[in-house]
Parts: C-alpha cells; structure tokens; sequence
C-alpha cells in the first residue's frame, strides 16, 4: 500500500501548474480559500492535501506562493533529473521524441524500434536503435521512464522486457491495460478511451 | 447532471476493448464473472454497469461477446462518425493530425495554426489554414471534436471562439484547465499531469 492515496498524487500536478501561474502573475500570497476558488477542490480538502506533506503555511498569514511551489516541486521529485526512453517510433513515439516536457529535468536518452527501415535513421537528433539491444543499454544506462509507444500486440511482451531489465516505471500510450508486478508503476494514457468518452456524451445530449 | 455517472461512462471504452479483443480470439460467449477476472471490476459492478443500458444478457448463459460488444459500440456512439478540427500544429498538434484513431469513423476534417510561416504548408496531404477563418469555417461545417494544441496561454481565448462557434466539444492537450458553459464537453489530456505522479511515484519508493 501507498502511504498517500492516488487522488492525492494526481492532484499534486494541478497545484504545481496553479502555483507556478501565480508566480509568473507576480502574486506572492494566497490562501486555501483563494486556492479553492481558482481550482474547485474545497478549502478544507486543499488544507487536507497539504497536511499529509507538511506545516506549509501560517494561521492569519495564509500560504508564502513561491515557498509552496517549491515545497510541492520538492514533493512531486522535481528536484532532479530522469532518464527516459521512447519504445516504437510510429505517429505518437515520434511526436513524444519531439516534444518538449517543459524544463522539468526529464533526458530522452534513447529510442528503439524493432523496424529495420527506421533504425540507424535519426530523428531529432537521436539515432534510432534496434529493440534487440534494448537490455544491453539498458544495463549502461539507468533508466526511469519508458514510454511505451509500440503497436497494442507486442506492448506486453516489451513492458515485460522493460520490467525484466530494470526500468523503473512505463509510460503506456498503448491500447492495452499492463501487467506488472504489484507497485511497479505504469501510467496510462488511453487516448482512444478518452475520445470515446467524448463520443458517449455528444450522444448523450 | 447527466444520467449515467462519469465513472460508468469511462469504464465503457474498456468493456469494447476487451470484446473486441475476445471477438479477434474467437470467443463467442463471456459471463460478467469472466470479464472480472479479466479486467479487474467485480463482476457485480460489471452486471451493474451493462443494466444502465439494457438487458444483454441471459440467466444461465452468460453474454453473446458479438451482440455485447455491438450494443456497447452502438452505446459509446460507435454507429455514426465523427468530424474533427485541429488547432495548433506544434509537436502534438502535428503527431495527431497523423495519428490514426482506429477505424471509427473520426474525420480530420481541418487544422488551423496562427503562425504565417505554418499557415498555407500541407501537413499529412491538408493545408495549414489561418485560425482567422475559424469562425467561417465552422459556420459552414459542424464540428463535433476540436483537438485544443495551441500554447497554454492562449488556450482559453480560443476554447472561447470554438464554444461561441458551435463546436460541440474540446479534446484539450494543454495545461489549461478550460472554463465553459455547464454541461459543454471538454475532455483533457494532461500529458505533464500524467508525468508528474510517475515523478511523484519513484521518488516515494
């Protein structure tokens, strides 16, 4: 078990993003009541949130805005770099290859696919290596971030393959619900389950 | 408030996932204690789930994996098509307008950008139009889906124009948490969200 549930984590980016666009407005001071009202959680459950990690702010003074976005970048692990890796190189593996995850610290170190018309080319500046020399690297070179952009048939025989060779979460942009050993962690992005919802509620209207 | 809750309306895109998958393995027949074993919920949240929409199943023999997964296709909306704009081409903006959602019937049917050295050039066999004519477009095609690519800071101004121009929903990739009027459709992917509860996460070990 997890000391901190996940609906706590997955609101700890939310405050991340509200905090930093306070700074960049020149605010230096705000309130869980002032928070609850640009962010809808309420009051009590943003003083909650911040209780589990700490004493972050004072009675009658309310919260120091800079003090709280790095005390929450310190608690999300922002304070230092993580390897990364990209697994298939179709449409979406090759946006990710290009995409910049803001100034957070994060290396893409290599990409792999196992289409001998891709490896060897280069794509932004990085050459595309073979998936059978997946481990080897992997070995060198600590990893903590795959992401996992290979077609939905193979995605559990390459997760195993990250898994067995000691990366340290997957990044899953693939159709398919990962197995993986309890605590390892995977995080989804199902693209096409997010656009059904869509689908589901334009006809629902 | 819509009929169904959201969490039911998100576990359907799963339910056609896994029948689809039964269905390419020549599985004819299931039972909700089946699909539990695969897919993780209880079967009688699974019963629970299929009775918002019907009775698709029989005492004693279980689920037809053909008729489910076509009434949940007809369900999710699966029996029409969908027409879609893109809005911004930077890294994601392009890779979607590459992308292929599967054979469902989603139309790409314009990509706009406000960059004069983008504007004009052909991405995947479209051309690149002036988000000045956004409006007259739309007037002139009705949009079902607009996937929201521009930067964060404009995000917002042009979620607004969409709205006021009848497009029906927002798929937005950006950081913004969008405001619209009650009920209108925005469905986010927070890709940096995403990343920072795995950063969250390896640092908890």
């Amino acid at each position: 078990m997890r000391n901190i549930s996940m609906s706590v984590i997955r609101r700890l980016p939310k405050y991340h993003r509200y905090l930093r666009d306070m700074i960049n407005n020149g605010i230096d001071r705000t309130s869980s009541r002032e928070l609850s009202d640009i962010m809808g959680f309420s009051a009590s459950q943003i003083r909650q949130d911040f209780n589990h990690f700490g004493e972050f702010g004072q009675q009658g003074y309310g919260y120091n805005v800079r003090h709280l976005y790095d005390e929450i970048s310190k608690i999300i692990g922002l304070n230092r770099s993580y390897s990364m890796i990209i697994l298939g190189v179709g449409n979406i593996g090759t946006a990710l290859s290009m995409y910049n995850f803001g100034n957070y610290g994060f290396e893409l170190k290599a990409i792999f696919d196992n289409d001998v018309s891709k490896i060897g080319r280069n794509i932004n500046g990085r050459e595309i290596m073979s998936m059978s020399n997946l481990e080897k690297y992997v070995a060198k070179n600590p990893i903590d971030i795959a992401l996992l952009c290979v077609p939905a048939k193979v995605a559990q025989g390459v997760a195993d393959r990250l898994i067995i060779s000691g990366v340290r979460s997957i990044w899953n942009f693939t159709s398919v619900d990962l197995v993986g050993p309890d605590n390892y962690i995977i995080e989804n992005i199902h693209l096409v389950d997010s656009l059904m919802t869509m689908t589901y509620l334009l006809n629902e209207e």
